[in-house]
């Protein structure tokens, strides 16, 4: 799964850039999702007097409306970027407004002097409105994603690379960075994504379907917690390969 | 985790008794989520025009709204119950006017009549404005919710059962019934919930694709060692079902 964010001040073409992405993504073939931040404090989709707010009012600590169409989760608390990916497995999930976490992102604005304030290292293009007023900023492509889809998607596809972990620097650096460095120098052409050792290890964890990424070292506690067990069994063998199946 | 339903025609005091319910269950100091069926066509809780409906008519498949206090996934489509449980992990969820399910169901109903047309198998007790004219019906309680919560209450912790899984009896009938059949003898304590012999947890092992039997004790063992290790993970939840594949 591919993750990026469109990120920039209010009014400097967010909304517009993501929904021509979208729809050039889907013109391609590929599943899409999208994550939309809310940044103001009242936000509340569910609002007061409709049954399901009763609900909450009562104290249900979540809340589904399942209409004929569609189905609507309701979590009363703002969930971490890692919680929300967990419900998605398409091929391109694009977040809106979210700077918290470790993905390529797309830099809208108005002005050079906003593109100023808000760039850094994880910016692979700049978009916007700005791009009526320059074609590139100190090396970043800048492309009219009205005119130039087709560019801007090209350039995307070429450099969002699949998701990789958030970890710092104490918790694995086995390739040599934290991730988010890794992954600012996999745009750049100075690394590749197949540097980060966590899909590399050979035991791999599944909650619910999705994959976890586990650092090396919980890798090899779990390899181990497991052949401790099973070692013992008939039909054990060295070298066969172990699947395990269970609820929690 | 405990299940049940709340359903009746419009107007015979089916968000009341929830909202009672809901009151009373967390005041006893459980946890509580619920599901609202909605049962108009033309539901959609993101109306035409909202940032997240242009992402969504652009094509993103399934769009999540995060503000401050709330995190909102808009699914694009009927999901199953089977689907909708798999995010809770409560102590109780309240399915309104959900019928397409196995579980124990409170039944509402302005009028006898009303009752005579709804009430089926899995019905252990009445409310709404009929427990106005009725304290019972066929030997089914008929409890008022706002003078009687307490009672109602009691009833239904002493009645609802661990959810059970829907099969029909050609997929299982271990236990001598098809699921819904179980799941009504056990409210008219003809049955009980450990009849049903597919366990919460269970573990299988596989290795070089061949699965291997193991005795309650050792499957036992394989689990805790499992659990042990990935519990402090992220990503992982109670009732989640795990997958680890590996090497020897």
């Amino acid at each position: 799964m591919k993750i990026f964010s469109v990120y920039g001040y209010t009014d400097s073409g967010k909304t517009t850039t993501i929904e021509n992405i979208i729809k050039e993504l889907r013109k391609r073939r590929f599943t899409v999702g999208s994550v939309k931040e809310i940044h103001y404090e009242e936000f509340e989709i569910d609002k007061e007097g409709t049954n399901t707010s009763r609900h909450k009012e009562a104290g249900s600590q979540l809340v589904t409306a399942r209409g004929y169409h569609e189905t609507d989760i309701l979590y009363q608390k703002k969930l971490s970027v890692e919680e929300i990916l967990s419900f998605y497995n398409h091929d391109y999930v694009i977040l809106e407004g979210v700077t918290d976490y470790n993905m390529p992102k797309i830099l809208t604005a108005k002005s050079i002097a906003e593109i100023r304030e808000r760039i850094d290292d994880s910016v692979f293009v700049i978009s916007g409105r700005v791009a009526e007023q320059i074609s590139e900023y100190e090396g970043i492509p800048v492309i009219n994603c009205m005119k130039n889809i087709d560019e801007l998607t090209n350039l995307l596809i070429n450099k969002v690379y699949d998701k990789l972990p958030d970890f710092s620097k104490n918790c694995c650096s086995e390739c040599g960075y934290d991730c988010r460095t890794l992954g600012n120098k996999i745009l750049r052409g100075e690394a590749k994504r197949e540097d980060c050792s966590i899909k590399n290890t050979y035991t791999k964890l599944y909650i619910d379907d999705r994959e976890i990424d586990m650092v090396p070292f919980v890798s090899k506690i779990l390899n181990n917690a497991v052949l401790g067990v099973i070692k013992e069994l008939d039909g054990y063998k060295k070298g066969s390969t172990i699947r395990i199946e269970t609820k929690s």
